[in-house]
């Protein structure tokens, strides 16, 4: 990975050890890019901040071109800490703060996506306060995809009552739609019908309102082909009757060019359609551009015989970090021993006194012994974010590249785990 | 709470916010220490750390005599520097790590529990090279309870062995048999069954091994009356169709003193059977001793009416913060409206941006408005061991007394999200 052979990472490094593959990360960022251009559409990429907010990581992307999608007060903090020019941060999430909203008005960032009409008041009240005139979007909710307590929904009248109350305003710049659809989508279909909805709805905006959206911002959710999201079924199935998950199909997932072609192609076909100009593209990728670039290290500290049925291996690394294994599959290989034969079942549990660290009930790998390193695979979505220091510190994470590799976020030690209680 | 009024707490020191009342604390180790003291053995109690590991609840737990049960390097690490004496330091975990053992061994604390023979061939080595002679326990699984990953299986024999090559070692001294059967549990049938079967292996080590077991380790996992785990059925309903969950019926969990009294009767009742001498009885709550002593205060931000059908609160607590909420039942009140009339039904999501932060899918409370306060019950287990900093800084913890407030765990500062960055 990256020039470095893993192995020698986790010996150098110690365990667990999340590892960041910048080459890959590039690859990603590209493909993103190369899709959009080629398309001949105006476009800008954000990355969503939550999936992976590890600065080392975002400071990579943002130096490729990437801009910063924010759901909260800390991620738009973190966002002009780290020099990312207002005009490309994205504010998106559906309980904003009035200090963030606040910061956002006054550093005139590039949009806030609002979720509701208490939200619209608020932004309209501050920008009136602050005299500014901020750029929003409004956040929709599409025929599919997800709602509940997201956006307002285009079918049931609330979007339009959303820009027709916009429109009435003379303090706020209304000049985007907004939508996300989901987490690791696996079809291009969704997109399609969501822009179709969309496109429709922004003729009617034209027709009814006059308003022109200038950026459509189409959000993330783009899966990968090696990670999956679990049915409830299969979730049983492994967890109470201990059956193997059977891995994606990798040609299930389409490649980003496919996604953004299939996209591309709606809002070209739809603007025609309806003689309107062309929007600006805004796409927000979390998991479509990390996942697949990073992985997360562990150590066999203990092999256990249960029932004599099968073998438990206890690794250093649980459920405080491993937490997107109860909804997804992800490949896990014994690095060590990449080339042996995958022909016994295994138990995989973390260091946590809890039945649940058993996070993997049953998985082929080869035979394994204390002191053998496994690898989650696609750990760089979720994985960080989602961790826990339940009784065990928060892992380094560590950057390769070019047979080279350094700390870009140390590891937790015991003292930065009590700092913030006076002891 | 503590003389306090939450709600004032809520305004003065913000929110989200978990409050610890010291006084119930007191009253649930009260309710251990009597329950023991009345039964007439020799019993030791050590609160479970992994728990609720904030350094400010714990030092109240030592200053009334609890000692520390610990399962990680960390957690050993803690208690040390919290100044427990090593005499009052279980350390158990199915996977510890080599330099926590060590120090253990050092340090000579109470006992160390094994859970596999790699860890008994491990201690012995250490010991051996330290010229130590530590106080081991063997954890045992029994007919009722966890197994997997833990202890070793008395009916399968693995039990037998493990003290069989304990009793051929000079090394250690064997003195313990532990077990941890569950969480949450309600009811002592399964304490009973566990304590029978773990007597007549006491027996069975008496007559075979001539081992005599001075501790009788039951670890904890005593349900509390107001928290229930949820079956998959319920869980179903409830996210999936948006079922209201039933709470728990408060008088299907038997007291401390009624686990206690049960547990003891057993351990008596089956000890003269076999004119085995009285073990020292150990246990390990942590749910019990805390769950009920502190709760979660979050804020409503925002309202969102969904299809028409029912609303969602928007609060600042997600499941950054409520992940406990994914698998119990846990009683949520609107704190500045105790005396209205719960007579509309909610959803309740957090900040986060996914479907899965709306955390409860349908909840009948009083109306409730943007700024009201909500109080999730029983907040003291399990909710700041699984806190994350998902996009969101991690609250603060206060204690509360005699109508005064303190903070224990400072909020955290966007600084803090970053320290280990180098920004």
């Amino acid at each position: 990975m990256g020039g470095c052979d893993v192995v020698e990472l986790a010996e150098t490094y110690g365990t667990p050890l999340f590892v960041m593959d910048k080459a890959q990360l590039n690859r990603n960022y590209e493909e993103f890019y190369t899709s959009l251009k080629s398309q001949e559409i105006d476009f800008e990429i954000y990355y969503s901040y939550k999936t992976n907010p590890v600065p080392g990581i975002l400071r990579v992307l943002h130096e490729y071109g990437a801009g910063a999608e924010v759901i909260s007060p800390y991620e738009l903090w973190l966002a002009l800490k780290l020099g990312v020019d207002p005009e490309r941060i994205v504010y998106n999430g559906p309980n904003k703060g009035d200090e963030a909203l606040r910061c956002a008005i006054e550093r005139d960032i590039k949009l806030i996506n609002v979720n509701s009409f208490n939200e619209i008041d608020k932004i309209e009240n501050m920008a009136r306060e602050l005299q500014a005139k901020p750029r929003v979007g409004v956040r929709v909710s599409t025929s599919g995809g997800w709602s509940n307590q997201f956006g307002f929904g285009i079918k049931c009248g609330d979007a339009f009552k959303a820009f027709e109350k916009l429109s009435q305003t003379n303090s706020l710049q209304v000049v985007g739609i907004h939508v996300h659809l989901g987490s690791g989508i696996r079809n291009t279909a969704i997109y399609e019908t969501a822009t179709e909805n969309i496109i429709d709805f922004m003729h009617v905006l034209k027709e009814k309102l006059n308003i022109t959206v200038r950026y459509l911002d189409i959000g993330g959710g783009f899966g990968v082909p090696t990670v999956k999201s679990l049915s409830g079924v299969e979730t049983r199935l492994h967890h109470d009757f201990f059956r193997p998950i059977t891995p994606p199909d990798t040609r299930g997932a389409p490649s980003i060019e496919l996604f953004i072609g299939k996209i591309v192609n709606k809002v070209r076909q739809k603007c025609d359609q309806y003689e309107l100009h062309l929007p600006v593209l805004l796409v927000e990728p979390g998991r479509a551009m990390t996942s697949n670039a990073q992985i997360l290290l562990s150590r066999i500290g203990d092999l256990k015989i249960y029932k004599n049925e099968y073998d438990i291996a206890l690794t250093d690394a649980g459920i405080n970090l491993t937490h997107p294994l109860s909804w997804e599959y992800h490949e896990i290989f014994a690095a060590n021993k990449m080339n042996d034969e995958c022909n016994q079942f295994y138990g995989i549990a973390g260091p946590i006194c809890t039945p649940t660290d058993l996070f993997v009930k049953n998985k082929q790998l080869p035979s394994l012994e204390v002191g053998d390193i496994l690898s989650i695979m696609d750990a760089g979505a979720y994985f960080t974010s989602f961790s826990t220091n339940f009784s065990f510190p928060r892992p380094a994470v560590l950057m390769v590249a070019e047979g080279k590799s350094w700390i870009i976020r140390q590891k937790e030690k015991y003292e930065d785990m009590t700092q913030l209680d006076g002891l």
